[in-house]
């Protein structure tokens, strides 16, 4: 959503009054079964998909057969999510880090209070090169499209011949969230599908890639040196700098084929 | 730092493998006097600032005088601030909202167990049109020298003669962090000078800028409403989309001139 407010602009010595789109950024305080879990800064649309998506990112829930409902107060800016599975909140964040003896540098994929790590995903599908292409095109006119004012991220999910799901917001993080809520709350398939995003691939990105279960993962930004690695460890293809007629893999480049 | 690693180059329905270069992102898990703050993953370098820069942007350090010292273990990932002024940590995030009757989307500049508010910055400088594309040339050049990964973030203290400190990050809050953690370790002025930013203006970084100091934030990037709004309210002259021979300015345009 975007709303105009006045702006001055300054343009080679001159100045001028006008208007301008700016977009909307607004809190969202996400609730897990009555405890307060998170107050997001986020666009005001889509905000059960973004509260269910956000609390499958961190570990809190796990399946659509898990959530027991949702409700919105766009007025107010609220969410609750109600889950039939109780799990602990990790209050110091989405990292619980392990510092022992010489593992002063690993993350460990679970939550304080929580057993769950993230498993690698084992994926016998395959992505064409050219569906890569074709898709990032789509996904770039769409994306476009909905940034009049330069302020948003786009994340997508796409089958190898169309895009399913295409969100935006203010935060790549949360433009992500809502696709894999929208994936949680309409149960759909995501064991060969493919993740869209225009942002950067941090290791937080991949996690939640990993997490919701999607084999593929393309940007047309950058990856880090973490994400790289985790892509590897939980069996993620990490595509990056999808631009044009190109693209870099970064993991799990067997999945990939060349069109005959 | 970047680092090198195996990559599949895919272009015109050819398949080269290569090696590229990807920046860096590790943990970086910060105390304030013995007690767990945060774990931020950022770029391995200037740990002490990020780690000052980053407590002070959360208002848990307001001045120099506060700090007693600040300790990194790079090996491990660790960096330790103690602080000769205890205030209690805001366990629920970096956001306290006020939910009373009819405020509801307000959210207030406190923390948990804080009484401290932002104040609005009252600031008689002006910043002539000129520097500012002038710093931005000579900002968004630094910038690409840095970034040949495409992966980071970078942001800059500049007078409205030149930058004087550049600092980057994977996050864009982080990089901000740094040049605000060097500016209370160092002692640097801030009252009269600009902050340059490669990222979008969020209302977190706007309000990281207002509680620095500085009364100039300028990014080639868009800004969100909530931020607009509270650089209205907190003084902050906020400029976005400064490429080329031109800007907007979104709020407190009357601190800029245009040159004689």
């Amino acid at each position: 959503m975007e709303i105009k407010i006045p702006v001055v602009r300054v343009k080679n010595a001159e100045i001028v009054e006008d208007v301008d789109l700016v977009t909307e950024e607004v809190p969202l305080t996400v609730y897990l079964n009555h405890e307060e879990v998170v107050t997001l800064l986020c666009s005001p649309e889509h905000w059960d998909e973004l509260a269910v998506g956000f609390l499958a990112g961190q570990g809190l829930l796990r399946s659509r057969e898990e959530i027991d409902g949702v409700e919105v107060d766009a007025r107010r800016g609220l969410a609750w999510v109600a889950s039939r599975v109780d799990r602990p909140l990790a209050r110091k964040g989405v990292f619980k880090r392990m510092l022992g003896s010489g593992c002063g540098s690993s993350i460990s994929f679970s939550f304080a209070g929580d057993n769950d790590v993230t498993r690698p995903l084992s994926c016998a599908s395959t992505l064409k090169a050219s569906a890569v292409l074709a898709l990032m095109t789509q996904f770039q006119r769409q994306s476009d499209n909905f940034r009049a004012t330069g302020g948003v991220h786009s994340a997508a999910l796409a089958t190898e011949e169309e895009i399913v799901v295409f969100r935006d917001d203010i935060g790549r993080h949360n433009a992500v969230d809502k696709i894999g809520g929208r994936c949680l709350l309409e149960g759909y398939p995501v064991q060969d599908r493919i993740l869209l995003t225009t942002g950067r691939i941090s290791s937080e990105i991949l996690t939640k890639v990993a997490r919701l279960g999607t084999p593929f993962l393309v940007s047309r930004s950058a990856p880090t040196a973490m994400a790289v690695n985790w892509a590897r460890e939980l069996g993620v293809t990490l595509i990056g700098f999808a631009r044009g007629h190109r693209f870099n893999v970064y993991a799990h480049a067997e999945r990939i084929i060349l069109d005959q």
